[in-house]
């Protein structure tokens, strides 16, 4: 509980203030040993054997509440899906907010328990942060930014640098929910059963290793969604990808919602889906796998991959009626502030 | 080189613009193995043996560019500094920046070169890092998170735990010079000598724990100064501080800018200095050694720590004229956006 219905600038200059934000309402939502000695740094007594993975993302996301999730529940699971796209497991994560003076007190609680959910569900926990309150005007409700510390375990080796002509890409379900949903809430369109597919993907990850599957290299879709993904993942591997258009799984909500504003679901941010490269023996296995988990239902095989030659776009939709269209990025005029 | 004199909404949304800078500015200037992968997290080899210690801090400092530093090079020591106070070394770093929409890109520009001089004087790479814009009017320039991973050597052990009535309480130098040059910036005082103290604090802090004395635990007087982290750490460890008024270190020009200001320099944050709790054998030992570092020419034991009896305030100050006066947390409404 905190005394103020609304955040005020000292609840940002490190005294009594944010004092009573910390014991009031981080602490009780997030406790945890680590967190709970509020020193400098949480210094833990070990973390697992394997190579250590470090990540940070900023979250701006507006509308801040948004059907699927907030910007707490988003913040946590961006994080948690970086170092889970490195194959590493989550050992700590921070998180640093950064609040417009007169914030809704219950908004914040409300971050914050979208915070503790997702953490709980990534089975991590949030063991330092940082809060600042910018005068009003300066800022935009909140903004939070979630670093992660992972352990990638001995043995496993994804990289763009293991991708090869011949591989299969996988998603574990439809495309462009997220983004989606934000922009339609943006735009005032209450589309029914749209939702945002942000979750944390630490187990299907896990999942998808177990399989036995060769997976090569796992990203997550988010900014600029499918096609931005795999442009730039196959730029890295210095290969060539034909995305078949009629595999690719977009739920008719989010098509829907596409076509009244004009945006092109291969585009649209994911928050709770992964790409996978893996060898084309594999990729049935694969995707049979993801399907066993409940985040993988909508797990297909969507493209192939093949050498680059040159001069030719790395990116190509073949298209339901037989065509090739190349998928270039997009300059990112278009979609601000979707996550 | 970015082509537009101002950064655009585009520029955070992970298409071509937020490409361009990442490859027009961010890698130039902070260019390492890791962060040159641009992938979702930065996966290390190995890192060196000892407990791995997390830290995050939020930089809203207004105005961005002061004498003695800028935001970008203030985040990157603020963090670091977090990571030393537990006795850890520096092992990688991330760097999350929102920014708003309109700003001069050569402000950024200078940000990032500011971080890139303190990750180099503390020795530790960039790993990791992102990139949003909100519009303009959402946000205030540029605001940075700066996330860190360390590794405390075995054998180490700082912590609040440690300190024992009898110990002393030592500053590595002048208190409030980074407080008053911001505040006096804010206020359009420009006292010639006055400059920010900021620094990275990882070599000072090798020296004192070198020297062998026996020392307890660590802090930096950021948020709050000298007296809110000295009465902070003193309720964590039960224990009551006496500091003496005429051991203080205030230059001259931070007492003269706290004057006109009605401020009082105890409270004032310092971004480049270490209060150090030690045995108080070995005081002055401790003092001698941080004296022969460039950042602790002004070091002076100012403090010693007692016994806690029941009602009385943990934190005193012993006066030049002979009277104890409490020194209370400040509620925090005074003093906002210093860092």
């Amino acid at each position: 509980m905190i005394r103020h219905e609304r955040i005020l600038l000292g609840h940002g200059s490190g005294g009594r203030l944010t004092r009573e934000l910390i014991e009031g309402l981080f602490l009780p939502a997030l406790d945890n040993p680590l967190l709970s000695t509020l020193t400098d740094s949480a210094v833990f007594d070990s973390i697992p054997a394997g190579r250590p993975a470090l990540t940070t993302d900023a979250f701006v996301v507006d509308p801040p509440v948004f059907a699927g999730g907030d910007l707490g529940y988003l913040s946590v699971c961006g994080t948690v899906n970086d170092l889970a796209m490195a194959g590493a497991r989550p050992v700590g994560l921070t998180w640093a907010l950064i609040l417009e003076e007169g914030l809704d007190t219950q908004l914040l609680e409300r971050f914050v328990r979208g915070a503790a959910r997702a953490a709980e569900e990534a089975g991590v926990p949030l063991v330092a942060g940082d809060t600042k309150v910018v005068p009003r005007g300066k800022g935009d409700r909140a903004f939070a930014v979630t670093s992660g510390l992972g352990v990638v375990p001995p043995g496993r080796d994804l990289s763009d640098r293991n991708i090869r002509p011949g591989d299969m890409v996988v998603v574990s379900g439809p495309l462009g929910d997220h983004g989606a949903t934000i922009l339609a809430h943006r735009h005032g369109l209450e589309a029914e059963g749209l939702r945002s597919d942000c979750a944390p993907l630490g187990r299907l990850v896990e999942a998808a290793l177990a399989s036995g599957a060769a997976v090569r290299a796992l990203h997550d879709p988010t900014r600029g969604g499918l096609a931005t993904t795999v442009h730039e993942t196959a730029t890295r591997a210095g290969v060539r990808v034909v995305l078949e258009e009629r595999a690719l799984p977009v739920r008719p909500e989010v098509r829907a919602t596409c076509e009244l504003l004009g945006l092109e679901p291969l585009y649209l941010a994911c928050e709770g889906r992964l790409v996978a490269w893996v060898a084309r023996e594999d990729a049935l296995r694969l995707v049979q796998a993801l399907r066993e988990e409940p985040l993988g239902r909508g797990a297909a095989c969507v493209g192939t991959v093949e050498a680059l030659e040159n001069g030719r776009a790395p990116l190509v939709l073949s298209t339901r009626v037989g065509g090739q269209r190349p998928l270039d990025q997009l300059s990112g005029l278009d979609l601000p502030r979707i996550c």
